[in-house]
């Protein structure tokens, strides 16, 4: 392990997250509140250390695959450790646990709350929730890609741990002009969806916080009556944006940049984005279906179906209606789109479509070996092979996962005496980054009263579904921890 | 499609089953039940159909591993279409989707059971029931190797099909010697179960039926008391046999046949059998302590621990008490063990510990690979490598697995608003060969009272986990059902 490297990515990051603590500091200003200036004593306090950290002499030694994923892992932890803090200094969550959940919650764009009542809390602190969504979304590797200048080939395997299937480092030969159109993207719809909001009426403080889990697909709700106070307009528009940032942003890459008419026809050929929609179309057909009785008019029940569809499998996680209460094909599908997730290469969380596809096509492939055994068989997506480390990768991931799932549940009952579908939907709802799971977790529920032990555990698959799976992985392997001896 | 030596090789599972029908005729003798003659009359309908099957002529055309796999999926499909004749007949189950649920329930060794009152059967009927069990058991395509002669290459595949890992094709040079011996074993084990119970003063026919459902890891029970009538110490046998038949059977092969005692020895160093023990014995000793206030003394909890943790991670499905009613740690952990399931090479079902192990090695690859990117990466088991091919294989495994899972849940929910635990835990409980689930399908409650297309789902789940997924998936794909052109 190389430790010099690590603690200068470190101090670098602790100082991104002091320039981040500024905004809250000027929303406290604008609202003359006092909570402001721990905020702000937050981001002295974080550029002090991250200025220590860099101070350390560069040992050039290398940096490879490990220290990158270790150096991410460890930065997504200090960088919720010292997020946590002004909550905690401001009174508005007074245990450092729930504090440290609500900002890992926020980061990783969960959005499981562990508050009771959201509307006490300062402008602030609720601004920071929210922002935390948005830095957390489009993944703190990329952003750390497009701000700082790393060894070429190493970024480029950063970028592809994080979207598998069609690679986002193939946009442009350059990692760095990959991360930055990127966030261009992000950057430029977070304004549009902005825009419309306030010109149908949504004051403004709520229109940028409401965005920002949109974007980032996290899920933090800013007023204690959640979406109820918002138009049904409203909310439509929050639904097709929360869609829109769970498709894969090579598709809008494709649209917008792409030079001939055919490179921009791709964006529609992508089979992910195709499987995307078509998952989508099923869930809301069938759901509003299922829950036509409910509101009134076929009408508003295809509208709640699709806002809460839109926001589970995008893994956003907010709620205009109590899911909890619908039949159980509702409730089980819900279920089951929270672990498929959005797209690779998008700002949701989950398993990703992507992977999906690439294990259903294993399947495929499988039973067709079993019919012509010496066929030579190769997975496809998109008309190209898929390289075999990348189907081998794609279903260790789904071992993986299953067993994270399986130690968290074990864990979690070991302590913890909720019923089955609390714990069940409570692991699914975090480890996928979506935030409401069901019963004691659901949509009018929150996380505040579980047992810390639990709360250590959801925080650890908020990580782990964040960062996909291994960068946490290594964290726990002793060998990772080793000094090179030369 | 080889249609002539599929319908030859139904012909012959046909009159085996004609051959098989004849115990409980003899049963019905003894207890003087009317029945009997509608158990006699089936096996003449048997023997008469599976005659006129067999006289096609052989065509001569190749039986290759698809003609293998569909030929066994067909035939446990038509085993338990006739099988479930008798029961509608003699009136003991007047719906015959339910009497195809006991039978699929019966040949699989799940024991998942339609019936409100055991006690009012027929003697024939329970015999039936328990006896499809014993059959099914040791497998179908086992079996049918030990008395049919096919070509080798073949034969091996299938056997390899049945169970991962340490191939039990390696037994002997011969398939059917080693079909031969593994049916010797499975058999001598039955006969000293059997007269255990007697000794131990368990009525001839409970103990022989007892002993079908726990040499098969079936589940069905013959009374309507269950097992609350019988005495500790029988019990504590069922429970220890229950575990026996668990063991993957090549490591009693070694124990009994291995030469030197170098090779006794091995039995005891397979870490499939390793891991399989280590798995119980923490069940136990944590489910005893999580259940320490409910039996009186903690040597109670203990016993009903050991009973539960036997009957379920084996796949028997017994129970003596009503696990449904324990602290949610022992609920989830009964459902997780579920999934895990035996050993490979065992009659019990669920994923198999050895696959359990072989995902859990390619995930500890998968980050040892991020650490040392250049190392060359071979999963080990028993201290040999394992071929990439089986390594994949496993890891498609689950992937399909979870995909017939996902989509049984999905198709049950969308006709049948049972709550979600007794939905997600049906599932699993016939998926994985079990029996009894949680809730409404929990050890104290049945499966009558589903729907018939939850009954239809629940009972492709049941072949699908006996027949270890790709055999059932096969029958739907169309150019599997196509015929060779010359």
């Amino acid at each position: 392990m190389n430790y010099g490297s690590i603690r200068r990515f470190l101090g670098m990051v602790l100082r991104f997250e002091a320039a981040f603590l500024l905004l809250p500091s000027i929303v406290a200003l604008i609202y003359m509140e006092k909570a402001g200036l721990y905020y702000l004593l937050t981001a002295v306090l974080c550029f002090g250390v991250g200025t220590l950290l860099q101070l350390v002499r560069s040992d050039k030694g290398a940096f490879y695959t490990k220290e990158g994923f270790v150096g991410v892992a460890l930065s997504w932890i200090v960088l919720s450790a010292f997020g946590a803090l002004p909550f905690v200094l401001c009174g508005d969550i007074p245990s450092y646990t729930d504090a440290l959940f609500e900002t890992i919650s926020g980061f990783t764009t969960t959005g499981a709350s562990i508050l009771n009542d959201v509307g006490a809390l300062n402008h602030c602190s609720l601004f920071w929730r929210s922002f935390t969504h948005w830095v957390g979304g489009m993944g703190v590797i990329v952003f750390i890609l497009a701000v700082m200048p790393l060894t070429g080939g190493y970024n480029m395997h950063l970028m592809r741990a994080e979207s598998p299937g069609p690679s986002v480092g193939k946009l442009v030969p350059r990692v760095r002009d990959t991360a930055l159109i990127l966030y261009s993207i992000y950057f430029g719809m977070t304004v549009i969806q902005c825009i419309l909001l306030m010109i149908c009426g949504m004051p403004v403080f709520d229109a940028l916080c409401i965005t920002f889990g949109t974007a980032g697909t996290g899920g933090f709700a800013v007023r204690s009556s959640g979406f109820a106070d918002y138009t049904v307009l409203q909310q439509a528009i929050i639904t097709v944006f929360m869609i829109m940032f769970g498709v894969n942003f090579n598709a809008y890459y494709f649209l917008l940049l792409g030079k001939t008419w055919k490179e921009k026809k791709s964006a529609f050929q992508m089979s992910e984005v195709k499987a995307y929609f078509g998952i989508i179309a099923f869930c809301i057909v069938t759901i509003t279906w299922s829950i036509r009785g409910f509101y009134g008019s076929i009408l508003m029940s295809f509208h709640q179906a699709a806002f809460q569809v839109g926001s589970i499998i995008t893994t956003t996680g907010y709620s205009t209606v109590d899911f909890d209460q619908w039949p159980q094909y509702s409730r089980s599908l819900l279920v089951l789109i929270m672990f498929c997730g959005a797209c690779a290469g998008s700002t949701g969380g989950g398993i990703k479509v992507s992977r999906i596809l690439l294990m259903l096509k294993t399947v495929k492939q499988e039973v067709l070996h079993f019919i012509h055994p010496r066929s030579v068989s190769t997975v496809k997506l998109d008309g190209k092979a898929v390289d075999k480390e990348t189907v081998r990768g794609v279903n260790v991931y789904l071992a993986a996962y299953c067993m994270i799932f399986v130690i968290s549940l074990l864990i979690i009952t070991m302590f913890d005496n909720q019923d089955l579908v609390t714990v069940f939907t409570s692991v699914a709802a975090t480890f996928n980054n979506i935030g409401p799971g069901l019963n004691a977790v659901g949509p009018m529920a929150n996380y505040g009263h579980l047992l810390p032990v639990t709360k250590y555990v959801l925080m650890f698959d908020m990580l782990a579904g964040r960062l996909e799976l291994f960068p946490m992985l290594l964290l726990f392997v002793p060998s990772v921890w080793k000094v090179k001896r030369r």
